[in-house]
């Protein structure tokens, strides 16, 4: 059987998931595309697993209810698992919005392999961005359930690491993480 | 973004999903692992997906209705675009027992990256190997919807290689996959 260590070895990387929480607009995905592409500049091979893409393809079957949340999460989770088992970094951007779904998320792809870094701008900034319009779909009562106006987003207790990007620009953003994630993926 | 070509040329591979068709014993668990070690020592990155493996995972929600087996295989068959998106070469078992369920898998894959081999070791063989003791439980009525025995398994209608493992040994049904799969992943 060829197991993760050989194909780690393989692919000279440690794997982890990183997972990004928080609102909408306050910059997962931006994220998650920028490091990305410093990674795979210095010879990483990592996966983007996003709320919007996965919700289209894999998890198109599910909606926004508390109980679709934590089954969207749980699907995610155990994908970054084979992704993990496959020597891959996996860097996951969902909104993951209360404890239960932050921790079903760590317990399932296990401690050792989980990174969680919150991004905490502000609900002002994020609905004041308001990049796909969502907010405003929201207050208007066109859209059910949404984090932040109608429904809960819990602070995460203790992650690995808070970036306030509500303050901090991409770039500062993107050598935060870093700091966090090098000594977690190097040989 | 990085995307799929620029993942595949640093891989230096081309990605395809191999996707194993044939009843419970017919060897595709047997086939996916030792293609793996072949191509791993080749250099090539590959992960497997595997029917047992993912039931207790992704899918621990699913049973073995004509549904939940629908809902099995649509749900493997986005996780492998997904890696399919990350460059690397995907093999799935499954047994995957009807014509819909062959196309719904080929068709989310997309034919170009997609290739069927058909292991067609004849029941009254693989019932006789019953490795696992599950055609025995079957025949005993311990399990229901068990193919073969009360659920109809549908011979794929043009798959890209057909192997009698009833009478190929695992090396020489080994060659005559990477016959077929080599030109497709090689840069």
């Amino acid at each position: 059987m060829i197991d993760r260590t050989m194909k780690e070895k393989s692919l000279n990387q440690k794997t982890v998931a990183i997972w990004f929480t928080g609102l909408s607009g306050s910059g997962k995905t931006t994220l998650a595309e920028n490091i990305e592409k410093v990674l795979f500049s210095m010879g990483y091979l990592t996966q983007i697993l996003d709320g919007d893409t996965l919700r289209l393809g894999l998890n198109q079957n599910l909606g926004f209810s508390e109980q679709d949340r934590e089954e969207n999460i749980r699907r995610v989770a155990e994908i970054s698992k084979l992704f993990i088992n496959s020597g891959i970094i996996c860097i996951n951007s969902f909104i993951s919005p209360t404890h239960k779904i932050q921790q079903l998320a760590r317990d399932i792809i296990d401690r050792e392999h989980f990174i969680e870094i919150f991004l905490s701008a502000s609900l002002e900034i994020c609905e004041k961005r308001d990049v796909k319009g969502l907010y405003k779909e929201a207050r208007n009562g066109n859209i059910k359930n949404f984090t932040g106006i109608d429904s809960l987003y819990e602070i995460p207790i203790n992650p690995d690491l808070e970036i306030n990007t509500g303050v901090l620009s991409v770039e500062e953003s993107v050598v935060k993480c870093l700091e966090v994630i090098i000594h977690r993926i190097s040989k």
